[in-house]
Parts: structure tokens; C-alpha cells; sequence
């Protein structure tokens, strides 16, 4: 684990992006699934959420850090379920694997809830949009990475 | 979640795939990093096996399952570090998702360690190889799949 | 911990009861917050289930059990939010704990997204409505607790 | 989740309380079983302090916080057993879930030390009795819930 | 991991053994502390059968286990405090690791309970007492390993 | 739990040693295992650093912390593995738990990789070597601690 005693608390941020690709009628079942089960959107939200809070118990040489905020939004598109993750905490070290866990789990639960529907569908584009804070500075994903998205 | 008390207890198996996406400067550096601080390969193996076996906690709607067998490979190609990962139980309901689990906290793991060399990379190419067992029977991805991961 | 190990596994089944008394004005507000950040019941069920399958790790002397089925649902009422959870298993003791967490941290969870309205709201009537299955056989509450309920 | 990023860490304090009711007989029976299989209050007062650090894994829009004091406490009554949280961070927001999810998960621990006992026992009174720190000051719960509490 | 499909479930049980030893005036503290604020010695055995119950979250390669039993025992002796602990279940490997985590945690829960005291106080003498069941079959520490504890 | 709500934050480190004796044909062993199916001194490793991690979860009475710093190191010994583990913090209260865990659940690991081979190891000498940080100010173990080492 790298030693972060020595460094100052700072405010950090970071986004991330996930995708989960599906076939069109998938995504008019999701549309649909809203009201009798459950609305996987919101699950997948909710479970997003709550994995981010523990990413120093799944990824083992991440630092635990007392989260200020996250939050993990997942939108329907044509093609499937476009998830995006932020996360903020005021501490030495950043919150990269914080927002990409959040987006991870988030399109993992959607497809824990779609795969009766359809096994083929596949989690795509995990990356991080950007961070701020700390002494890297702030990173923002270049526009190569933005077109990728548009093909998705 | 799906109430699988009447489903029959059998031999459940699962096989799920991930791809980190990396220049190839940062796939020599993972190959050169095996000695000082740890090797990602088999540190992303150990988090992947452990984050399996928690799926039930992390994905809302999975059932509890005693898995009888977990495995995670890493493999290192020339533009990116390969995942599979494999789950297996005896129970009423599949292992497709802690098989996905796995292969998608092995790649986190990954990420994690080699964020300093390069934040742009990209996680890509999660999904289902084949899974058996269960009324549903055998799934195996089909040649597209395939051919897509060819292009990785 | 109770040695459980010579008793057969049979299916068991549990209902658990909480209601979460509030003011009218609050319950007004729950149901119109349902559309900006999150419907608070949607939130609290996805709870309820996951604290329900973690269930030994919060009850010291709980044994771990597979659940086959869990679910929680939470209704409007005029004076507060009802609580019904069950879940089952099959296996060698029985549900009642899992059923009542999951009551439980669905209560809670309601509470926690309510609070900023209402601090003064009280979580009551965490009880057992019935259990089936072992060698106790069946249990339901008796008319006394089903008129108490009809107080609230 | 709320954004709590902006607000000062300030020293917070809540304190919940709740109430398991049972029968004078089962209350007879916790008392004398203090030596054979240990101590239900004592057993309680564990289970609440170590789920009460967990505050944050169970309720899903709930932030990490770095508690530096709990305390649980289980007194026996006449008709039942009062149990008493309380709990201490400095921090950006409240301690409140915290204080509740200690004394909720004490009750739950004596349900299930009791249940052989007494399956009808129900946890009620489960409130908040006050709090302090942050901008919304102090809260303390009103004579009324007081009162309500002495009919217990 | 170890592959144990094809294993058949049977009925297995570990023994474990830890000692703390501390200074005799330690072992008279912990004697008086029973009172004031909690006793050591039922902290210790809650923790350890707690800890024994999530071994497979701890140990990376283990399996998930549904213990059907644990114990821990904490005793005081002249110059310490000896912990045995047992676990059992049914299934298709064993459970050693599962006795041996709640030994060693019930220890570390008394080195924790005892530290403002004698910050030099060692735990010792971990070790598997006994394993039955399992195609390995039964086994018994030799004299040798009693013999040694006898020094303790 | 101690109330650590007034204690300045200052920075805290502690260094905790165990070790695991066996036999010299399994030290042999362990040091060819590397290749097939994993390094069990990584492995050990990582499952220390990942359980100094949640030491509050595991011990009841303590605090959790922002651990800004964990280290694990397994080194092959004549007659065993010798494991040293270090952690590091800010905050109002030590940080000697977190490397006691991290030393022990290493040990358990690499027990766990070697069962097969050896039932009869023992896991041995573990205790905190030093402390620095908080009122108590600094404590090295004594030398009667180091000449007890020499002789493992």
C-alpha cells in the first residue's frame, strides 16, 4: 500500500463511466420492468452507491477514506444502460476506485437483473471521466476517449 | 428476488471474461513491477477470488450460494491484461454473476495498481463466456463475442 | 451458539412486521419525493434484502444460512410506513432473525431519508407475524398483536 | 446520497433509544440466564456497538464516518428490556443512524437469545431522544415521547 | 481455491487452541474487571465466534462454509488466558481455518481489552487441537503439542 | 468502547511480528510452491493488509480509523515464516489492533496454504514489537521479546 501519511488532506474528486450494452428489445423490458419488480435503474443506483463506500474492502491496497458524497446515475439509451459515478472525499489520497467500483456494481446489478432477458449483454467503456485534487492535479479523459463513447 | 426455494440444488457452472485496455509502455511496466512492490497479476487473482464470494452482498437481488470453486486468471497480452474467471456451487440458482464479480474486481485491481502509470485505461469486454447447470441449461457466447475480443 | 448440526434441513419460512410512525405532512412528502432523488420505498426494500442476507454477521449467535427468497415491502399509510418482510431457506434452524433485520433495516432506512422532515418519527411493531417449518412446527401472532396493529 | 463536502467537521452526538417487551416470565429467565450461556444484555450490548460502526454498509445513503465513541447499554424492566445508544464522531454530518442502527440491532441480538422463550416479544419505542452538533443544532425529543415511553 | 464439487458433503469439526499470556497482575485485572465495564472474557467469545462465522471473507482461498456450530471458550489461568474454540458443519471440506479464526480473534479481542495494561502481552500456541470428517479423516495434535502447552 | 471523542489526532504507527513454525520439508515446500498456484507469501500478504483494513469490524471494542498506510512481509525462515505487519494513521487512537491483525490473519493465510502439507503448525510469537504516537507516547518491545524471537 503507498504511504500517504506524509500527504496533506485535500478536497478529491472523480467521475466514471460505465456502460452496459443490450439489444433493443432488452431495453424496452428494462423501460418496462419499472413498475412490477422493482425499477432497476434505481437498484443498480442504490447499489452502486453502496459498494463505492466499501472499495477499500474489495480492491486490497486502496485506502479507506470517508466519502463526503457519491453518487451513480444509470440512463436508459438505445442501446443499452449508460451508468455514471462520482465520488468526494477530503483526505490524502483520491477517490479514482471509489466512482469506478460505484459504476462497476451498479452495471453489474443491471445485469444481475436483465440476464433472464438477455445473457449476451456486456459491461463496456469503465473508465475514468476525471479527478480533481491532489498533487497530480486534474485529469480529464481526452476527446479519443469521448468519440469511443459515441460509437458505444 | 426471485424465490428459488422449490428449484432443485445442482451443479452450477459459470465462466465470465474482462479485458483491461493499457499502451503497451504500461504492460511492460506490470510485467517489470512483478518484483518490487508485488505482482498485479496474482494481487488482481486474490481480489477477484475474495470479491466472488461476496456477490450476494454487492448485487441487492443474488442469492447466498456456497461456492464449492473459485478461479481468476490474469494474463498479460500486448495491449492489456486479459481476465477470466470461473465460479462453480451446488445450489438452486446459478453462479453467473459471482463468475462476473470476479473478473470485473480482478480488473478494478488492476486499474488500481497501475493508475499511476496510466489513468486513461479502459475496462472492457465484461461478460459471460458460458455458464451450465440449471433449468436453462448450457449457454456459450456465440462467434461475435469471439470475434469482438479478437479486435481488443 | 445453539449446535444445529443433527437437525434435518427443512424449509423454513418467516414473516416479519415494523412500521415506522410519522407524521401526516411527512407521509405527504414521501410520496411526492418519489420522483427527484429516489423513491424512499424503492430504497428501503433493496435494504431490507441485503441487511436480511447478512443477517449472522449482525446477530452474534446466528448461524450463516442459504436464503432461497427474501423480500421486504413497504406501504403508505396514513400515519407512517408498514413493513412487511419475509424470507426462507432451507436449512437446519430457522428465518425469524433474517425476516425481523430485514424489517428492520428497511425501517431504518426509511428513517434515515425522512429525517431532515421529521426527527420525531419512531420505528414500533418490529414483531413476528408467523414462521413455518422445523421442529417447532408453525407460529402465527395471535388477533392481540394483529388489533394492536390496527392502532398505528 | 447528500453532498456533505462543504460542511465543517464539528463534533456530533445522538442518542437513540428502544424497548424489546416481553413477558415478566421471559424477563425472569434472562436474569437467571446470565451464567449458563452467557449474558443476553452483555451479548446485546456487543452486537449493538459493532453494527453501529457498520451504520454505513446497511443504510444506503448513509456516509462513512469515523465514530469515536459508542456505547450500548440493556437494562432489564419489569416488562421488558430498555436499551439505550449512544454515539460520538467528528465530522461533517450527524450520528444519528448510527446511534439508532446500535440500538436496534441489541434489541434484534435479545429477540433471538429469547425467542426459544417467547416468539411474541416486539421491539417498539425505537426513536431518536436527542442530538447535538452541526447546523441544525440540538434536538430533544419532546416530553410526549417521553410520557409514551413510561407506558412502556 | 480448491476445487471441492465433486467432494460429497459430510460432517466435519475442528478444535483450536490460542493462549494470551500476560503477567499475573494482567490475569488479576481481568479477573475484577468483570464488572465495571464489560467482562473480557464473553467480548472475546462473541468476537471469536463472530470472526469465525466471515472466515471466508478473511482467508483468500477458503471456502464459504454454513457452520451448523461454533464455540469459543476463554479461560483464566495463572499466567494467561487460554482460548478453545470449535466449528462445525456439514459440507464438503473442513473446518479448520474456521476454529482456528475464532481463536485467534477471541485472543486478539483480549490483547485489545487488555493493552492499557501490559502492552507486552503475547498470544501463542495457535494451533488445531483436533479435525474429524473429510477423506483426510481424523486428527489428534500429538503429546508433543500438549506437552508444550503444559508450559505455557 | 473508550471514549476517544477529546484526543488530539496525531499520527500513530505500530509494528506488530508473528510467526508460523512448521517443519523444514514444508518451508521447503512453500518455497517451490511459488510457481504452480500462487505465492503463499504474497497471498498471506495481501489477506494481512486487506484485514488490518477492517480491524473495527473484527474487534469489538475498537475504533474505526483512516489507516493511511499498511504493510504486510512474509519471509521464509529454517523452520517457518516470519511475518512482520505495520500500520499507520491519523487520528485520536492507535493504530496497534490493525497491525496485530494484519500480522495474525497473515499467519492464518499462509496456515491455510499449507495445511495440507503439515497440520501440526503453530502459529506463534505474535505481539506488538513497537508503538509510537498519542499520550502513551512510544513503546519498544524489550529485549527478553527479542532474545524469545531469536530463539523461534
Amino acid at each position: 500500500m503507498v504511504d500517504v501519511t506524509a500527504k496533506p488532506a485535500t478536497s478529491r474528486t472523480a467521475v466514471a463511466h460505465s456502460f452496459v450494452r443490450m439489444q433493443r428489445a432488452t431495453v424496452g423490458s428494462v423501460r418496462r420492468l419499472k413498475s412490477p419488480k422493482g425499477d432497476p435503474l434505481e437498484i443498480a443506483r442504490i447499489a452502486g452507491i453502496t459498494a463505492a463506500k466499501r472499495t477499500s474492502e474489495l480492491i486490497p491496497l486502496c485506502h479507506p477514506l470517508a466519502l463526503t458524497h457519491v453518487d451513480v446515475r444509470a440512463k436508459l439509451c438505445q442501446n443499452g444502460i449508460e451508468i455514471t459515478s462520482s465520488a468526494t472525499a477530503t483526505g490524502p489520497t483520491g477517490v479514482e476506485m471509489e466512482a469506478l467500483v460505484g459504476a462497476s456494481v451498479a452495471a453489474l446489478t443491471i445485469y444481475d437483473m436483465c440476464k433472464a432477458l438477455e445473457r449476451g449483454m456486456e459491461i463496456t467503456e469503465l473508465y475514468l471521466v476525471k479527478k480533481s485534487g491532489g498533487r497530480s492535479g486534474t485529469y480529464v479523459r481526452s476527446a479519443a476517449g469521448a468519440r469511443k463513447r459515441g460509437k458505444a
